[in-house]
């Protein structure tokens, strides 16, 4: 089964936001077996949505609508479903009854513009909006499904989880892919590439292998595309141990999962801690690894130091070590990351100091120029890293710079 | 001029990637004042990605292809579009001494699959890629460019700033396009909506409204297409100031910056300093202030306070406090923010503590529960927030609470 994604909305053709909204519902389209073979991110025009509802059922079975179902004039997803089916608007009881019990709940009132919300085209089944006013709708025509659902993120998900994924596979027998992912850090593409040249070149034509590399990772994916899950599960998984056996020394994880995550689980399963000391980062790590549900269980947290006067009360740095070092060095970051293990008693720590930029670089440390420590009770690394000039590149390389470095000194001190 | 955005790869389609590209290229088309009618994500599939090709060009003047441009064997772009255009495929020198170069610089031998990275189809021309092996392209056929680019985001856009928009302008004399952007805080989509209904129904044809509602913010976007850059712009600011004027009450910013860069810049202008105590938000406040350039001159950092004993050792939170009401409660947000203010010696301070979950729920406190606090010297605010049980929208919703109670405190105070 193929389905298609069409997002509605100008705020996405002029960049204003990022469509999250496609890559969490591929996610869970491919999870549930459907193959998702294009994303088209279209305008609040009429004609251009109804040759993307058209060019999309050219090409798929299943069509995911997503935006344009707002109350306001700029919202015309509904209306223009309605044309492209033939279909008359009517007033829907249920849909209705949610929008007043919203805002019987927020005790607002009413509206005009949003009880039309509860209009909807004649031919659709409404798919109830929990956490919104716009109801979802299901359409059946010439053999094609079409959802349409809201672009507000955690409307559209509460939709799919519980409402639209439930009936698509209530509906039809879904055929099985299977992907399998290997988080590898610290080898380039090419170079894993010929390592297991002879393992790519003996897949069979229905398992595909990608390379995703990002920032000193490389993630390698196997995709097995077939009818019976053990079979194709197997076989993924065979080919899977090869690659993994072939490339050990730089394989983070066996399963699809950021590195930060991959930490946290041999540290939960070992039973250790963490605490940061993060300068240039303003929090980006620390941020990584509490996104993660279960995170207390080895993240104690941290400092956030970005002046001079944080660095010493919080973390103990010396200030003749600070005057005389420069906040950004290899004294300052050594003191903090043991003083983080101190002051918050944490196995393991990591500590960074940079400079992040576009301004504030120094004679002999330009804009880029981040030390990195990571340490345990048993051993402290600090390394030097010359990145570039764009902050939000910084940061991050900076913030996977150190979880490299955690990763290895855990592997190094706990084997 | 139209233009279209289409990025290879399965990993988006299988949703293992959020397509970032896409929105960062819109942005910058769209101030270059080219209109982006399309993005498309397609999969690394011959004749799909020749498909795709085709409709762009049906609709577009220039279509931007991204991805697909590596070493290894799922990367067929650069075949895929030598058949679309019936050329050769040729080694170009500047491409390869490019190559040559990386490889020298990070001294890895130079392998066979990386030296196929400089041939090209003959009708191209070369785009060099300073910060990557795989050259970028750009072909005229038919009246129509295409410009082909590595899907690797740093990569992508050295290439967009430096090389392909600045001769986007020197060929073309490109209609203007302004957008013009208000930001709210507090205020509902359709409440809003009411309130400019008589100025967004004055609008000329060539101005657009649209509303962009993100977790307790609209921002109202209006833009103007035409010729005149001068023109163009007095007639978006006039109806900018009349909404402006109407709803000023809930206005957080006059431009298109995120809540927290608003605040950044209305505590830099008064230089006001701010430091934070986060416990469930775990950074992700930290980070979206210190992601700024300039924030340090507003942002001193703080305590990530996950454990109870970093809240009463960074903090201060008294240890009666943490065991009688628990970490998430009045009585500790309000000391988690005094000894915020108090142990950092900023102007202002915020404090988060909460349960982001899906576990740690309490009885009486469920997931969702969160505590927020901003405090100056003169006045301390908390406020309890209950939210859902999905962890990512807890964290960002409380760090939009604590940025929108932060906003009140600073307009109350300053003022």
């Amino acid at each position: 089964m193929h389905a298609e994604i069409i997002t509605i909305g100008d705020e996405i053709l002029i960049g204003q936001i990022v469509d999250t909204n496609s890559a969490w519902m591929a996610q869970q389209l491919n999870n549930a077996g459907i193959r998702v073979k294009q994303i088209s991110s279209v305008s609040d025009d009429k004609q251009h949505i109804l040759t993307a509802l058209a060019e999309a059922a050219n090409r798929a079975d299943i069509i995911f609508i997503t935006g344009g179902l707002g109350p306001t004039k700029d919202d015309i997803t509904k209306n223009t479903l309605a044309e492209y089916f033939g279909a008359e608007m009517v007033e829907n009881k249920e849909a209705l009854n949610n929008v007043t019990r919203l805002f019987e709940k927020y005790k607002r009132p009413l509206l005009e513009v949003n009880r039309l919300q509860a209009q909807v085209p004649q031919n659709c089944e409404v798919i109830l909006n929990k956490n919104g006013t716009a109801p979802g709708m299901w359409f059946n025509s010439n053999g094609k499904i079409y959802v349409s659902m809201p672009g507000v993120p955690f409307e559209m998900m509460y939709m799919m989880e519980e409402e639209v994924i439930p009936k698509i596979k209530s509906l039809f027998k879904l055929p099985v892919i299977i992907h399998k992912t290997i988080l590898t850090v610290g080898e380039g593409e090419s170079f894993l590439s010929e390592r297991i040249a002879d393992i790519e070149d003996s897949l069979p034509a229905h398992i595909k292998l990608a390379y995703l590399p990002k920032l000193g990772q490389v993630r390698l994916r196997l995709s097995g595309y077939g009818e019976d899950e053990v079979i194709v599960s197997k076989e993924v998984n065979k080919y899977a141990s090869k690659i993994i056996e072939r490339v050990s020394e730089f394989v983070a994880a066996e399963e699809d999962v950021p590195l930060e995550k991959a930490i946290l689980n041999y540290m939960t399963e070992r039973r250790l801690t963490l605490s940061v000391a993060e300068s240039c980062t303003g929090g980006y790590i620390s941020h990584l690894f509490t996104q993660h549900a279960g995170s207390s269980k080895v993240f104690f947290g941290g400092a956030i130091s970005y002046s001079y006067e944080l660095k010493e009360s919080i973390l103990g740095v010396k200030n003749e070590t600070l005057w005389q070092f420069g906040a950004v060095s290899e004294e300052t970051v050594t003191e903090m990351v043991e003083g983080a293990l101190l002051n918050f008693k944490s196995d393991y720590a990591i500590a960074v100091t940079g400079i992040a930029g576009p301004d504030g670089g120094l004679p002999g440390k330009p804009v880029g120029t981040v030390w990195i420590a990571v340490a345990s009770a048993r051993k402290t690394v600090a390394k030097k890293f010359t990145f570039g000039s764009k902050r939000q590149q910084n940061i991050e390389r900076s913030a996977t710079g150190a979880l490299s470095m955690l990763n290895t000194l855990l592997k190094d001190v706990e084997k």
